[in-house]
């Protein structure tokens, strides 16, 4: 039986989702939690392998089990064996073919700035801190050049070496204000390496004047990671929604 | 000159505002930053004395000082030597009678409950889980009732033994939704001790059907803490704002 978990997490005390040899990452504190219930030596496939510091309410991961556990037992026994900043927020059977990466998709990020003198301590690790105006409406047009299909390379650290392809299509760059926060969510059918923190530190370059909107295009057009702008920390991202198609 | 601050700080880590020795309080660590950098004693007054846990986004603390610092310099120079859960973000100097509790006042408090089966790990210091169902309109209609210039002995821990007048002026108490979270919004000239979590607490109790919703004025006439809901968990309330008239 192949079992889907939805995984929500606080990504501040994590090294990232993958697994890693000696550090605590996602993978391998719920890898773990899953082979002490089912004392099977299981394997998880995961959606998004997520950058060290990024949240998310709704990773996926699948794994294969002959244990006799309802698939939809699993949420709440492997609630009581996970530590509080991991949750499994739903698990169900899929198709012993399905693949959590392969499968036509929609991942839906969101990025929070927060705009002000001082960041609130309750803030301080789900947003990034600009204190510094930002001209919203270059960051918008800017916005409008990254979606589309276009071959991401300038927006990918180590030049994504290890994946050949670099074409993703980027469905939405929408910025807006909630209250005094100002969240950039970007929809896409996958990332490359911090791409999406690349795309924002890239338009909040934009909005400080750094970068000009229109010089968007040919930052693409370079595929040179060093015309784009910084990426952004992690610790403002969310990994919000998957859906499946 | 008599300096006031406006302070933000995540209450996780701190055992409430007051000073209590041995431990580490919001009022402990901000009275050293000052007399560090001031190199004088001083003695902070604060608006409210928040329990351990809860979150403040504005309380208000002021000192009395002979240093010749500008009082808007206090804000940065201060934020060099907090932690990181603690931030001024505004400091003014204030008339030498200003006193932040004694004067007309509005508290505006928010307590947020996370409604869903599972709590998102980003939520979990900052909301209460109640995965049951609440009717909300029923809390809506208790909430009405609190509403008013009452006795509040029977939503005060301790029975306010050390506070003789018990008689409080709350102007609003709103249930709403925002996404899958309810916050209750309390509105007042004033507190007891734990007043606003018993005031939660009991409207939760209404929602879960345990009181009846036109109890609860018989529960402010009994004048007895035994008679209200149980005290809501103190990481889910956050002080808002703090209005001098």
């Amino acid at each position: 039986m192949r079992v889907l978990l939805i995984i929500a997490y606080d990504g501040t005390d994590f090294h990232g989702y993958a697994n890693n040899f000696g550090v605590r990452t996602v993978e391998g504190v719920l890898s773990e939690a899953i082979c002490d219930l089912t004392n099977e030596n299981i394997m998880l496939i995961g959606a998004s392998r997520t950058d060290a510091g990024v949240h998310s309410l709704c990773n996926v991961a699948v794994f294969d089990t002959s244990c006799n556990i309802p698939a939809d037992k699993y949420r709440d026994a492997l609630n009581t064996k996970l530590p509080g900043d991991l949750r499994v927020t739903l698990s169900y059977e899929v198709p012993e073919d399905f693949h959590p990466r392969h499968a036509d998709v929609r991942k839906i990020y969101e990025y929070t700035i927060y705009q002000g003198a001082v960041q609130p301590p309750i803030r301080r690790k789900y947003s990034w801190h600009i204190y510094q105006a930002l001209d919203v409406g270059a960051m918008r047009k800017a916005a409008k050049h990254i979606m589309g299909k276009h071959d991401f390379t300038s927006f990918c650290s180590n030049n994504g070496n290890d994946v050949p392809d670099k074409v993703r299509d980027v469905q939405l760059v929408d910025v807006s204000y909630r209250g005094a926060e100002l969240i950039i969510k970007v929809i896409g059918n996958g990332f490359l390496y911090n791409m999406v923190r690349i795309i924002v530190g890239t338009l909040v370059d934009v909005g400080l004047g750094r970068i000009n909107a229109d010089d968007v295009q040919g930052i693409l057009a370079a595929k040179d990671r060093r015309q784009a702008g910084r990426t952004a920390p992690a610790h403002g991202l969310c990994l919000m929604r998957i859906e499946y198609m």
